[in-house]
């Protein structure tokens, strides 16, 4: 549900596993596209989609009879859409969140909207996520994800479902610990582009994602996630494609901040917030409901919302009291 | 001991944190530089060292008094080092290991070799690690590092004897585990060197960088190492500085061959063999021996010695059978 880059990508990974697979878009054109060229134009140009996807803008059509549905809608708009289609839901359909965000207000985790939404029990909620650049992985470039669902049989009939050969899929029963290193990854993004625009190098940016997400599983871990989850693909994997890639929106963001420019300039310039943007302030709120210190996501949010100058955030980073590797897990 | 980049950066942190700081080099003409020039040109050309930096080429001077002596000679030749010193050692001084590799013939750790050659119990041995290129460092950019020994309270004094403005020091009771990243790393640059060189991008090589850390983290436990330590600066920081940094030598070692020289058609152009191509032996010598499963560092190491053309090295490793994210620990 959703035919954006990653949508689309992961509708090809189940055409390739072998399965009977349709996608829906809100365009006609987009959905006219796949159908009668095998293409994406606007999302992946020049990517040869399976003749065997089918699409269509009607949500029914392409609800009827799945087992897996997959949603890729933004993440703010995730409770409208799904109220939309509430009713459409197969009743024993995996509801498959391919989502990375924080909902503002209430900053609750995709998963949980989808329960809420849905009234699906959590044997029915799944996550999937890991390092994946959709064009990367639309070209057939090896990758990796994990199927995250508390129940690990329901993970296993995921994982058979977009396993391909260019493809692995690993399986976890710690749903929350994947949604969150998704969602606090592009707030790491947007501190590493700060680090790059200061002129800094690989050492500042490797003590960046690692720390990081030390205070990533921090705050997992007093949200009941498994810690390990941090460091897999859903953690330290999708942290690193994100903050490597010269292309994210996040790290550039931060990169242009690092560079001088104000966040107003910042926002003019890119015409686009990025993500980590909206989701820095959910975070914290999510991190001070928990009592969880959080510095590196504090130092984002003072720089982005209460003018903090930025050599003064990397400052209070850099000069934090003394402490044990593992603390406050 | 010892005047090379990384040795010369420690001895600045030192001294720059308020230490009384000599250190060791071989040549005269090296350690004159530092003496009188406050510069070390042949590895960090440009960097002005503190003028309070003392250097010499007596090791019974260097030795004297000391209360840390760290130790940044080549792996290989350590414990030959290490036996012409052994008299000279303060009885009561912290033997610090900077030195990143698995000795060849026995696969024994650094601190191993330290314990044996020098008859240090485990409270006078530690280790100082993590994501740090010493160029970067020396110019003083922002980096951390973790100072691990088994006793809590020296790991602390070390801790104490390194933070500076610029760099954050975290401690750890968990020696083996921060030794096995160190050594690690460098087989899985090469892998992810191999990956560039394919063509592949930054999911592909999050993906092995994610991947090579968990069979490092399985390798660890068998080890009785903490699988924490490989989430922290010594194992995912380390892995991430040196695979994204293109003047890393493992990870170029790979791309050449990824690109289709050779092993020896490497060898000669660059005129070195990286540290990962011995280390790789090494370690997986210590895999078999644990019973652990390192298909990322069996992968590199059949493509070194066991002429096995790479892309059937890639297939491998892809087309594994399914798995949970977390097994072998």
């Amino acid at each position: 549900m959703g035919a954006g880059s990653w949508g689309t990508v992961f509708a090809k990974l189940l055409c390739d596993a072998g399965g009977d697979t349709t996608i829906w878009g809100r365009r006609a054109a987009a959905v006219e596209a796949v159908n009668e060229r095998h293409e994406n134009p606007d999302y992946l140009p020049g990517v040869a989609l399976p003749e065997a996807l089918r699409a269509t803008t009607d949500p029914a059509e392409a609800l009827a009879g799945a087992d897996f549905v997959a949603l890729a809608v933004p993440a703010q708009t995730l409770r409208e859409n799904l109220t939309a289609w509430r009713e459409l839901l197969p009743p024993d359909a995996v509801l498959v969140s391919l989502m990375k965000g924080v909902e503002l207000g209430g900053s609750r985790l995709m998963s949980e909207v989808i329960g809420e939404v849905a009234g699906a029990p959590a044997d029915r909620i799944a996550v999937f996520c890991g390092p994946n650049l959709a064009r990367e992985i639309a070209a057939g470039q090896p990758g990796a994800a994990v199927a995250a669902c508390t129940d690990a049989t329901v993970a296993r009939r995921l994982q058979e479902a977009t396993m391909t050969p260019y493809f692995r899929v690993y399986t976890t029963t710690d749903v929350v610990g994947c949604e969150l290193g998704g969602a606090v990854k592009n707030v790491v993004a947007l501190c590493v582009g700060m680090a790059v625009g200061l002129g800094f190098g690989d050492s500042t940016r490797a003590l960046l994602m690692t720390r990081g997400l030390a205070e990533t599983a921090r705050l997992g871990a007093a949200l009941g996630a498994d810690e390990h989850t941090f460091a897999g693909l859903a953690g330290m994997g999708d942290l690193i494609a994100t903050c490597s890639s010269p292309l994210s929106r996040n790290r550039t963001f931060g990169e242009n901040l690092g560079k001088g420019m104000s966040v107003d300039e910042v926002i003019a310039v890119t015409k686009q917030t990025a993500e980590g943007v909206k989701s820095s302030e959910a975070v914290l709120e999510l991190a001070r409901k928990h009592g969880v210190e959080m510095p590196i996501a504090e130092a984002v949010a003072a720089v982005l919302y209460r003018d903090m100058p930025i050599m003064d955030a990397a400052v209070s980073l850099i000069s934090r009291s003394p402490k044990p590797e593992r603390y406050g897990v």
